[in-house]
């Protein structure tokens, strides 16, 4: 499945498929931005809570340390801050060890730094925005594994995250199936109305044919 | 004047000599960015008014499919959606449409998606920002031809929108002649303090000589 | 120093370096972005500060064109304007003359114009966003060479600001000495780190090696 | 139950039996304030849809007409507006209108005027704020009896509203029989606690007692 | 007319009169609150321009005592800031020496401080909200005497200030005769549309009889 | 000291002699606002850390038990929460515990329930806002006795907490003798000033004998 999605799908064809299975809150916030690498990636959740802090715990890189190096082949890192603005939880030396355990991009809900050596490396970056400040005695990782909330939306490990141009959608696994087919269908109606009002037809028309928009 | 705004002037100009004529609120808010297409759109507005819904109305596309049939060559269509980051009213298969129908570009003050097929039929669009999620069931097209207000600016149908990498303007068409006179003897005077400034005169100078800044 | 910083510094790493000085909040905002220019910036602070009116002054450009004129080469213009939205105090006129001057860039915590034109004389602007208003009416230099507040953080004269793509960081002149040595140190250890990292070493073992993340 | 919940219940222990029951969701944003009349108010969900408008539709009123002379003995108006700031759909008039017809008071996710008129008839109202503008030309009623948002909740016609000095909370109907035998036992339990705190016993104590906090 | 205002107007139904003169947008944004004084205030407007400063200037507050010592009889002084939230350009002393000059009240876009001994003192004062610190070294005034920007309404010297309860009106000294009449007469229709309102009348009869709502 | 405080001083004067001390930062934001209780609240800190969460933790109440069962008599209950507004960390039970332990307050930067119970016991609450939901799945703490950041202050275990009417002040324990005299003296002078401006005196020569405004 997870090929399929990564070849024939995209980010605004799942979400029309989510919809109609019921599931309409599964697309981030706008402001969750393309900052580095390819464009689209596909990969399971794996969260990590961040909280900004004030001062410089005991070990501050503990947990976060843990978190990365459990990273498996496959994954997609999702990152809650609860919107921090204070806090860059992710940068360059991240995405290196990330990169070398297989995880396909990272999704941060907040800032990251060293922008310019992560699309260097060509790892996938989504996130709020860009400031040079190291996480330690701004941020500290208090759990990995666990529900989070990114950009508005409940993610849980192992939910399939899809990211491209338009955006990122968190698709609960268990839907899956059913949202390939309904999705696939939609790609190829939307084929058609394409087609012919390239062709000039009025939208009038091309709707009452094929039903999407 | 069409052909020579498009040819000649640019925001910022135009901008100044709105200014000048007493219409000093006719720029869009700064959130409003080129999301696709070149690098300058000029054409009369066709407003179309959006608004949120949380539940899928009878025939959610009915008026929206109406507003684009009835576009007219030399038309930009612009959205107002009060604001919303919940829907995206605006997307690839209304671009294609409405580039059918003639239109120069669109400016939506709200989301839009498909955004690397916009890009692809070179289709101009200015929008707030990035989302995969369809409008049925988020947002519904409650009128069109009606004034609207679109990033803070009251914007009625026959407005003249101009738009470029410096953001978006409307132009009351009763103003039009005395605008783009008054624009084209400030560009002159931009000419000539630029031309000093390059050779290292001093701003006191060049602005006691050409009084425009 | 200065050279040292243009040459082997980033911003990244002098904020690293400030932390351990205990400057913690020398990052400007995350709005702040790159809007022209080239990659790096470095350059002492020439501070002006701007504030919002509603009607024209007797000389409106006053004080802006004499602070503007007193430019010296190698300086940096940071321009404050309280988070202003209604005014773009900085556009290509004024790149134009304060590039002639000498200065190495703009720091805007407000809004530009005519970018594509700055960009065309690649002169390095980082601002909060773009609007294609003039400053007559909107907004009036009230002092420079005094401290204000760019984008957070309380700039006096004299500061040095290093500006790239992850953002724009303050330095205080009189800690210069000590952050030089301190972040070179960081990007050998860095360096190492990332080495290891890209062989596919553990976090937690490189982490145990050189103390940096 | 209507009833119960009136007398023995109250905002914050029906969020809590909401939470048990799953629907952790269903209190509306902070920003609605008790802006008139008595301390408590439960009835059954009467929604009105109210969106911005930029001039003066033909018939303003006509669906708030409608939708206010159609309301039932026992009911609370429910208002969405995408959270205008621009408009104030509800003021003395409707809220002299609604009382005659028997409801029970009104949660306006937007702005309200005519206050002190309103206090005067003891007539309860919930909203974000108070500016002295009528809705012709700057809102009209698109619909009534249909799923709204207010104020970040998904409310329906016919869910139980219930508001007091803490907040507003929304109950589907569904869940009621439920709610109320756990909000009651947590009423008990809180009694339990609240006693012995009170008698200087440690929370550590209560908690391990009561389980509740 | 200055009288007729205070005794039988209020913002609401002079708010509808200036909709009726084609003036939709003085009414002040709706945070601006009562803090302190009596129901109402209706004054002249004496305006004053307050920016944001980081260090203190030479005479801080020399320009404001000459503001505040020019203040006439039945001037209401209106402070504009910019929205500023680190500055409380208002306090009891000023308030003691605006009353002492006459002044009716104060209407500050920004913060108040001392703000029990302003109520102590009975001085009418609308604020966006408070916070205990002084203005030196925080905000200057650089002006008075100016058209400002008070909360969303360009307001200038001579336009008359009326607030209650239900917020902040500028009504422009040219359109008040005018108003006051149109304002009357819609007293008189709302007393009738109350009256049958309250005796159970169906808002569609009532409507039709008085046109208004 | 601390009685002298609570006597003789206000918040507005103790942040006067703060910032001749030269720290200027020490008032918390203006949006935290008096909840509950007496009119005046001066205490040692007790810091607590509250963060964001979005599954029920293993024992989600265990730190915050700890934390309110140690609070020693004389203190004031700091929680920060990174600005939550899903969470209400504080309510009537918590309330009632830290009275029994001897707190003279509490200062939530984030939200409380069950407000009318709290002002039953007349325990003192400064906070952002008001929603009825439990902490149980939505916040949790995870440090006391911590440096932390509440309403935009870094404020340490044992900073000297003033609050009243006009706000909340953070003051660091080192300063507080020098800080006091200073507070005296300025509550003197404004004493003079207050009854020569009551007296008709004009702003100009009062604040020339006396140096206070």
């Amino acid at each position: 499945m997870f090929r399929q999605v990564e070849e024939q799908l995209y980010t605004a064809v799942i979400s029309d498929a989510l919809d109609e299975l019921g599931s309409r809150d599964q697309a981030l916030r706008e402001f969750l931005r393309p900052i580095s690498g390819s464009e689209r990636i596909v990969g399971w959740a794996r969260t990590i809570s961040c909280v900004d802090v004030y001062h410089i715990p005991e070990n501050p890189y503990a947990m976060e340390i843990e978190a990365v190096d459990s990273i498996l082949p496959g994954e997609v890192v999702v990152v809650s801050t609860a919107g921090s603005l204070q806090n860059a939880p992710w940068g360059e030396l991240l995405s290196t060890a990330a990169q070398a355990r297989g995880a396909r991009g990272a999704v941060i809900d907040g800032l990251v730094r060293d922008v310019r050596k992560i699309q260097s490396i060509d790892f996938a970056v989504f996130a709020r925005g860009i400031k040079p400040v190291d996480s330690k005695g701004r941020g500290t990782i208090i759990d990995y594994n666990v529900p989070i909330d990114c950009a508005g939306v409940r993610i849980s490990p192992g939910d399939l995250i899809v990211a491209d141009y338009d955006g990122v959608i968190a698709v609960p696994a268990e839907v899956l199936p059913n949202l390939i087919q309904l999705a696939l269908e939609k790609v190829r109606k939307e084929d058609g109305t394409r087609a012919e009002l390239k062709n000039g037809a009025y939208l009038k028309d091309v709707y009452a044919k094929y039903g999407v928009l």
